[in-house]
């Protein structure tokens, strides 16, 4: 075969290794999760704005990282993160979650598992695919990730969860741990990811870089991320544009 | 959908994950690996019996393990014993390996990556992914079983190699980890196995249990595995009878 990888500008290194962010990157978030926080209201008669519930949920995501990160907690997973989040969210809300069946919270929690992908990730995963070795780098837990490919077809060789490397990104060993189970050299792993603190932390540890504009991914009100803010390797709107990039 | 997912007697859960020992049983390691054998010998201009190469590679297998089973030394991947274990091989037949490029035993030691899969695996599992997860449960390295899963077109939904349960099988902890990873019950995860001691080290840990019939793994003289002996859940000479039984 005469396909010759990408070579990273920055990494001097051919790519072996295509990983994404997962969460506004290849799938939906808000979208996936309001519409499972509508479904919740509705079935228990409660008034919420479906979207603003989202978005709560989701900006208690990065505090409840950063607890873990700095040491002060143990690692603890994805998925219990979020549902203690959940609690959060609904008392913002004005709900108790106490009133509410644990098994519909714990549905509910899942919505993140079902998130769907934007109308370019499977195919463009599918077309990096051919020729990189495809799969999250994501702060998602192992389960977590592999109920989503399956719920939205998304293609992955191999999934690498926050529970496997123990840390979360953008720590330095949630890239390079990553790159080690692989047997890879970071410079051989490219994160994609529509985040610039993503791109920068992964840059920082060795890896090649793609920025994939996600501009809706907080809603139409959409303030950061607009933009790449790095000279990073590859620049795409999609992620079959990324494709393109990748295997021209 | 209608589809009722298998229910193992002697877990009483239904099965959500269907995980693959891999060497023997996904894969034929033995022709395989004297495939390479044999093409490396004659490259290198040495006379060999590839089979009985392959079987004394093979044979380095499970004391390598043990020592780390044991304690006696910490954990070591897959691809470092095979490299090792190549090594004594190569003495045994007589070649010091001091003699060879580094290249050519790391490119040797790779056959283990790129082992051909037993006609009905890749059939079998497309079927069984339909309604279960499916995924290797291995002593191999992630990268391995990743490399592997790409050679041979395996449809793996996720890969949790050794090297994230960080044990080797029979030990507890490889099935126990490797169901927690899944965020399944023991009794929730079946393990297809051609051996049967792996898969009464499974039943111990509470796993549902498939013997799939194979052989010829150890060539045409095998004496040991050719029936299973215990009553596991299912019995099945191919992946795709197994997956008959699963899936009916």
């Amino acid at each position: 075969m005469s396909f010759e990888p990408y070579r990273s500008p920055s990494t001097g290194r051919l790519v072996r290794a295509v990983l994404f962010d997962t969460f506004g990157t290849v799938v939906d978030w808000r979208t996936g999760v309001a519409r499972e926080v509508a479904a919740f209201a509705a079935a228990h008669g409660v008034a919420l704005d479906a979207h603003a519930f989202a978005d709560r949920w989701r900006a208690l995501y990065q505090p409840a990282m950063e607890a873990i990160r700095s040491g002060q907690r143990g690692f603890t997973k994805l998925d219990t993160l979020h549902r203690e989040n959940l609690d959060e969210a609904l008392r913002h809300h004005g709900i108790n979650p106490e009133l509410v069946s644990r098994e519909s919270l714990e549905e509910l929690n899942r919505s993140w598992h079902r998130l769907p992908a934007w109308p370019d990730s499977v195919e463009g995963l599918a077309t990096i695919r051919r020729h990189y070795i495809v799969g999250p780098l994501s702060n998602g837990n192992t389960s977590l990730l592999l109920e989503m490919a399956r719920n939205a077809g998304l293609p992955w060789d191999v999934i690498i969860g926050s529970d496997m490397t123990r840390t979360y990104k953008p720590l330095p060993q949630a890239y390079l741990r990553t790159a080690e189970f692989l047997d890879l050299e970071p410079g051989e792993v490219m994160l994609a990811a529509a985040h610039n603190t993503d791109l920068r932390a992964a840059r920082e540890s060795g890896l090649a870089t793609a920025f994939v504009a996600r501009p809706t991914e907080y809603g139409p009100g959409q303030v950061a991320d607009l933009a790449p803010e790095g000279d990073w390797d590859l620049v795409a709107s999609s992620v079959t544009e990324l494709a393109d990039r990748l295997v021209a």
